[in-house]
């Protein structure tokens, strides 16, 4: 099947332009869900993945099936405030203000492989964000997997300009 | 491995008195995570689950692996104003103020099996609005899988009055 075929666009959402791709249709969609989770997962078989990190929430989703898939832990990065333990945190700009995320400190341990797992790479801000934090833990990130990539916004190349392998299933034209 | 043996516990978190259950050691541990979703999947093997329905955001971790499992679709319960196209929406009381959680309408078909799952639960409130929000969609809600139940508060019971079987792998006694 293709996955593209069960990603849902909404014109004009959140506000008039933006193609909202939601992905929250293929989620739903049994066989796109089995495909898109052996799909994420492929490339890093054989890549002695110790955790996926996914950054809430839509990266919870995607990113803990793909750990259950590699045999691989879960590490959750969340917004400021939820994580109830000692944490790193990271700010990013959004595109009014600025925001938080932050990471269990004890969640990673030194030179263990991590593989970054969201839904959906834009301006890559957000990822961009998650390896900086993840590299506070001295983990070594051996990658970043999206479902979908918007490649005019340019969030691939900045994550490879940083040195992370990207790997993604899906591109869409435009914003 | 005892599942019970990665659940961290950290006394007076949010405030004193409170012995707060931190799933994100298990879900960071390998073995523990892969135990755990084998043990949530196991009862709904052969019950035909069309769809896994897990709450924003811990629910989405376990849900999303749990479908997989299965090889059902998920569908993410979501806090107000997060899902992009039409929804059913269900409020509920928290213990300072109320809190409303939407589904998408054309999420779930009539009639279709839906399992719920969570990471926690406690006085049921939150999963009492799940079953009322997806009985909303007309489907019909075969079960509700949890990795930690605090059965003093009694959320199991309440769930189980409203005539939803519950399946947890973990119990811890006081609040």
């Amino acid at each position: 099947m293709k996955l593209k075929d069960a990603i849902r666009t909404i014109p004009d959402f959140p506000k008039p332009g933006i193609m909202y791709r939601d992905i929250t249709t293929l989620l739903t969609n049994r066989r796109a869900l089995t495909e898109a989770i052996i799909q994420l997962s492929a490339p890093y078989k054989n890549k002695d993945v110790d955790s996926v990190a996914g950054i809430e929430a839509r990266g919870f989703t995607f990113g803990t099936a793909v750990a259950y898939e590699l045999g691989s832990g879960f590490v959750p990065i969340r917004k400021k405030g939820k994580l109830p333990f000692k944490t790193y945190e990271q700010d990013y700009t959004l595109e009014y203000g600025t925001d938080t995320i932050e990471i269990h400190a004890d969640s990673l341990r030194k030179g263990e492989n991590v593989l970054i797992v969201d839904d959906l790479i834009a301006t890559g801000g957000t990822a961009e964000a998650a390896v900086k934090l993840l590299r506070k833990t001295g983990a070594n990130i051996i990658g970043a997997a999206f479902v979908i990539d918007l490649p005019e916004l340019g969030g691939t190349e900045k994550l490879m300009r940083m040195g992370i392998p990207v790997t993604t299933l899906v591109k869409f034209e435009g914003h």
